[in-house]
């Protein structure tokens, strides 16, 4: 049976996750490698963060002609705020050259783990033969090198069709802490087998995160070392799509935000110490600029995060947070619904407080998944943001990740 | 022995605190009077939160002329997001013209604790002879009555000369939570007996704040109900200041700065649930601006402060945050270093890391008050910002502060 999601789900894709022993008392696999049947087309996304790792600032180089055809992740180790950065994140582009074939000038490099220790090129250098062996239509290996504090391994995979034909993306992720709006600690791969111009492909990726990961919070905190990208491939044999407003540049976006919001929700599930996942919709803002402000402000809150680790209808540090988003929005008309697979309970309407069943809001509040619908009442732009609740165990992790 | 700090330090300032039962399951005070033996110049500065507590309305409005005599405080609920809202602020003004005589429109009315639940006035009420009877030259029950989840009194004093004349200024303060850069659920009332004019104090009382409570974080929600305001009395007899650029101007505005930087360090070392206070000092940044930016940033990341709490020196996290501050700065020329009182050590130069002795920083790390040292060397302008760590007390206080 052929996989319905990963990296290997598109055609023309192989991938291979290997142990390179980049941290010594570490068991995982902590390198991956995917790779293109062809050239293919290639977009990103990065993160905001002034200090930017030295993997990103090459990926940068390597995507200015909108061409790639590789992508080579280690987990571990940052690889940012060393001395050595820039020729690492370029060496170990250059061992995917010596190894595989493909110029060093089409390869996508990726880091995550410990900021400010130097990533040895050694354990990658010595690896790459068998990481490169390794390649093959399956994508388990490669989505769990990824993975620093992640309790799974994320994929997805959508299917479409443009001009007669059906097409893919296929896509995997690693969280799960320093995650906050603008591309947090967060990689995120797609591959896709459906033509586009890259130039298209680049916009349509924006918008994707825009609407999506750009909507995931964890912890506020935005990592030096976020990215998303997509390699497509055009090897679905479709006219290419050159224009993101045509029929088939619609179709590609839906797929891109759909596969996008996929992986965020099972981000957003394994954030760091996570019992809860939030899911804020927004209803009814005046723009969507607004409602995506108010959606993401809710979930970033502390405060808002604590009480429903407590399963506690605290509703009115929802109003908090909306107040302090930066949203032009009127608190008088707000309508706020938590909802859970046990039921709904509207805890605010028209900006104030309504009596509430406590006992009923606290079965509600006791299912993981936890939808807070809310209604502005000021104009008809929607948005939604996803996050979790605080934990004890996202203050256990966090205080001795290093060590 | 006359008091050294809190709202009775200057002259002709008295205040109260009762146990009125606002929240019936309570023990504690939960509301203070303040009052002042002739009518003060007064200034005040609320929080940024769009969604505003209504005693802050009803306060601005009382300020409109520059001139208050009062200030009624009621803790363990916020009285913001109820129908009624406007109308119970107003009436607890009400309740001090009719008891203790001093006209409704020059009381400053707050109030901190749950949003959301309908403020009873009938407590306030029946409480009210009591709290105008108990008014003396002693600050304990005030301090006492504005606590929520603080674990202790907060109060501070100064003492200055304007005009041959000995000033005071004394003032108190209440946390713990929901506190973060532009009055989070902080209120500060400082009571001061020199003369000034009610336009200059204001100002000063902005760019103090600007200096001290702004650069405050404990977990980056800014509440709904912030206010820290002060009451001038002119009692000192010293000629009024009205220049802030004067000599006496600057005196004045240099005690204003060192009360706010007391009562901040206070609530900091307080934050709910902290183990450590954190001090970030930040050297040689381009701009006034651009150092308060860096400096909140990293007081008030979850990663920063979660390393805290478990005494790992992960400066990575503290760069990357600078990297998401907003501030302009050039990541390769930082320095890092981290003090207490067991010592120094130098984390990062020139962007990057040193050799790092873990045994020694960590014995560094795990006194209770850190300092972060942060030379930037692009420019001359400093700031410093508090904060605390973020431990499991914080989670367990803020998931069921409601039940």
């Amino acid at each position: 049976m052929a996989a319905t999601k990963g990296v290997c789900f598109p055609q023309g894709f192989l991938s291979s996750g290997i142990r390179s022993g980049i941290r010594k008392n570490r068991l995982k696999l902590d390198l991956a490698l995917v790779t293109s049947q062809t050239r293919a087309a290639a977009a990103a996304v990065y993160t905001t963060n002034k200090v930017k790792g030295a993997p990103i600032l090459v990926t940068q180089e390597h995507l200015a002609d909108g061409y790639a055809q590789a992508i080579i992740v280690n987990s571990g180790i940052a690889n940012t705020c060393t001395a050595d950065g820039h020729a690492i994140a370029g060496a170990m582009c250059a061992l995917v050259e010596q190894h595989a074939g493909i110029p060093q000038g089409d390869v996508i490099v990726a880091s995550t783990g410990v900021i400010g220790e130097p990533l040895p090129i050694m354990p990658i250098a010595t690896g790459m033969p068998d990481l490169v062996v390794g390649l093959k239509a399956d994508s388990l290996n490669a989505a769990h090198a990824i993975m620093t504090t992640d309790t799974y391994k994320k994929e997805a995979g959508v299917t479409f069709t443009l001009g007669g034909k059906e097409c893919r993306i296929g896509g995997m992720a690693k969280g799960s802490g320093m995650i906050h709006p603008n591309m947090a600690t967060m990689l995120a791969f797609l591959t896709c087998d459906a033509a586009a111009e890259p130039s298209v492909l680049q916009a349509m990726l924006k918008e994707a995160a825009d609407d999506t990961f750009n909507l995931l919070s964890v912890d506020g905190d935005t990592s030096t070392n976020d990215m998303l990208c997509i390699l497509s491939n055009g090897m679905a044999g479709n006219p290419p799509v050159t224009d993101a407003e045509s029929p088939d540049g619609k179709v590609l976006q839906g797929a891109l935000k759909e596969i996008c919001r996929q992986l965020c929700k099972l981000l957003a599930a394994d954030g760091e110490g996570a019992s809860h996942l939030l899911e804020c919709n927004v209803h009814g803002a005046a723009t969507v600029a607004d409602a995506r402000k108010l959606a993401r402000s809710v979930v970033s809150s502390n405060l808002t995060k604590a009480a429903f680790y407590g399963a506690d209808a605290n509703w009115g540090r929802i109003l908090c947070a909306m107040g302090y988003s930066g949203a032009d929005f009127n608190p008088a008309k707000v309508e706020v619904v938590l909802r859970s697979e046990a039921g709904s309970v509207i805890v605010c309407e028209n900006g104030a407080g309504v009596g509430l069943d406590e006992d009923f809001a606290k079965r509600v509040l006791t299912e993981k998944a936890i939808h807070i619908d809310i209604t502005c009442g000021d104009g008809a732009a929607d948005a939604t943001a996803y996050g979790c609740d605080l934990t004890y165990e996202y203050v256990k992790i966090n205080g001795d990740y290093r060590t």
